[in-house]
């Protein structure tokens, strides 16, 4: 019973999910043998067809599907302000806003030392091609907010330096709804770094 | 960009396995387009395998492919000492302990008004059947401690009476390495009833 080489294969992909352990992928596993075969065949046939239909922008990195990417081919938008960012997930959090009316420009990935990759394994060269192609007025660098997303930050910075473009970092410090009490100490020095007249 | 479909099919596919909301499935199905093509054929192939190979012994009930049930047909075992279980992945929690021998009875569920589960949807005859005609000596009630799982026990137990077996209940008491200030009331009622001599 405890060699049930089709459970133990399906939990062992089940394990290889952010965030899922062994415990949860043999109780995911679990859950999959009361489900009835049409979801699993729907399961199965998703996770394929991600992989297929799925791609990348050539221009901005954001994923698409056959039909091209919404956001580059939208003339309604501001062409002329592009955030960056690490992935191309992380477009979701300001398209949800509803109040970012700009562009995007996905650098897959960090400058990082550690996983060796470097200022070639990225998006970067795409970047400045657009900035000094495309008449860029701002670039909003929102990289995370860790040591390998600063170096990415200040790198692309640097390059931007001499071109014609206002270069901007989103706002560190105290996250809404949090408490002072809770918060690490490099954030709390960030905030008062970006104190704010009221 | 929020339209995506084929990514949006493969979020509701994640967000149907236990304990995963729709901001872990986000996460998962991100995860799944940066996974090889391999590792996502595994995945798929795993799912619909595991539902096509994996059936229940129609003895007692417990998970098996089609070599036949590994406890059943294992004549080392103690044949006439039964656990008898609500689901059939319980099992592995007794396997785990290396110290049962006995055999099982998965019965399927618990008797519940709610859910509308009778007796009839139960496999509860078969059992019945097991102890009338297999020379069962012992048969260990292990549904969960909860009321419904404590009725579908004491209606077990009450069918058990009149015949030749001994028909015992899991002990109820504190889990080991917790803390006597973090069980609640009803547990330590238990506790306390089912306090032995040392």
């Amino acid at each position: 019973m405890k060699d049930l080489k089709s459970i133990n294969r399906l939990i062992d992909s089940y394990a290889r999910l952010p965030s899922v352990g062994r415990k949860s992928a043999e109780r995911m596993a679990y859950a999959t043998l009361n489900m009835d075969e049409e979801t699993i065949k729907e399961f199965s046939d998703a996770l394929l067809d991600v992989k297929k239909k799925i791609k990348q922008c050539p221009q901005c990195g954001l994923y698409m599907e056959d039909d091209g990417c919404e956001i580059c081919k939208d003339t309604t938008r501001d062409h002329s302000t592009i955030i960056v960012l690490s992935y191309a997930k992380d477009a979701y959090n300001f398209e949800k806003l509803n109040s970012y009316h700009g562009v995007y420009h996905v650098l897959n990935g960090v400058i990082s030392a550690i996983k060796g990759v470097g200022v070639e394994d990225l998006n970067i060269a795409s970047l400045i091609k657009r900035v000094s192609e495309e008449g860029i007025k701002e670039v909003i660098i929102a990289t995370d907010p860790t040591i390998e997303g600063e170096t990415t930050a200040l790198y692309i910075a640097k390059l931007l330096e001499e071109k014609n473009v206002t270069v901007t970092r989103l706002a560190y410090g105290l996250p809404m709804g949090g408490h002072i009490d809770y918060a690490d100490s490099m954030t709390i020095m960030k905030a008062l770094e970006g104190r704010k007249k009221i």
